[in-house]
């Protein structure tokens, strides 16, 4: 198996605007993600917010699915929030995975939009292959600001569908990468 | 393009001890799979439940984002939700069809379960070449009764991951099949 970990970050990401914001937890962005992630054999699922009070809501509903009466009602949910770690920044998730693996990951940002820096599906494909840790993070809101994709090490490209329209949720996007870099194709 | 058209079904679909139920409607179900049926080209998007406080619910949710305050703060979330139509029954929905393409089109079921009629994805997008109307349908809660599953045209194999988990949502799970039969490889 890769050395994949996923991270959904609520900081540094942009607003409708361009304006740099911290965005707000969104309950199924957990759930959806982290049912993926399981599916496709990610090793951590890092959720990233520098808020108190963000942190407690997701800690509340994690607690809930992995220890509380979720726990028992789904099993299968359990398995999935079980991959969830909560943290204040995406450096923080790359020290936890510096700390497992004795190697700092690499960093690959995603988005809607192409990036200079852009690799595609097939190339990291190829990467993941060699045994190094990556953290592939993705933005909620309108995405992860451009200053942050400047400085990731790779960019990964934008899903294309069969159209133009590029507007696909976070938990449709994460999904749908997932399976373009882990998936079986039956 | 295909003529690809897309079915959530709240009916008929289990609970999880396997009970035929009418599930409740989803907000982030319609925004999800509409943004993804927009992005891959689908034709329609049908939003199935039988129970008229549901159809309600969908119907404002639906005009909010279409024709609402939503439409003019978000265009794009409007060309999405646009693609949206109630419908009581998947019969409906495929009369629906026949009537705008002049040929009642082939039901595709779809689930996490292996079922004897499966088809391959590269086989439905050889299908999808010929011009020939196909509606998709997915199931909510533990997902399509088998007994329709068994009166359907075709049934799609499961999503397979990189592990033996198949508990995505229906969310992941139709942005994940939209992309194996209608992206671009990048």
């Amino acid at each position: 198996m890769p050395l994949l970990y996923v991270a959904l970050a609520h900081y540094p990401v942009t607003n409708k605007n361009g304006d740099i914001i911290t965005s707000a937890i969104t309950n199924l962005d957990l759930h959806d993600i982290s049912r993926a992630a399981r599916t496709y054999g990610v090793k951590s699922f890092y959720v990233i917010t520098p808020l108190t009070d963000q942190k407690a809501l997701a800690e509340r509903i994690v607690t809930h699915w992995t220890h509380g009466a979720g726990a028992d009602y789904n099993p299968a949910r359990r398995d999935a929030l079980d991959l969830i770690r909560l943290v204040d920044t995406v450096e923080d998730a790359a020290r936890d995975i510096e700390h497992r693996e004795m190697c700092y990951p690499k960093i690959v940002a995603t988005g809607a939009r192409k990036h200079s820096l852009s690799i595609g599906y097939a190339q990291f494909r190829g990467l993941l292959e060699k045994k190094f840790p990556y953290l592939l993070v993705f933005g909620t809101a309108w995405g992860l600001a451009e200053s942050f994709r400047d400085q990731a090490d790779y960019v990964l490209e934008p899903v294309i569908g069969a159209t133009d329209y590029n507007h696909l949720s976070v938990r449709s996007a994460a999904a749908i990468v997932l399976d373009r870099l882990a998936g079986i194709k039956n």
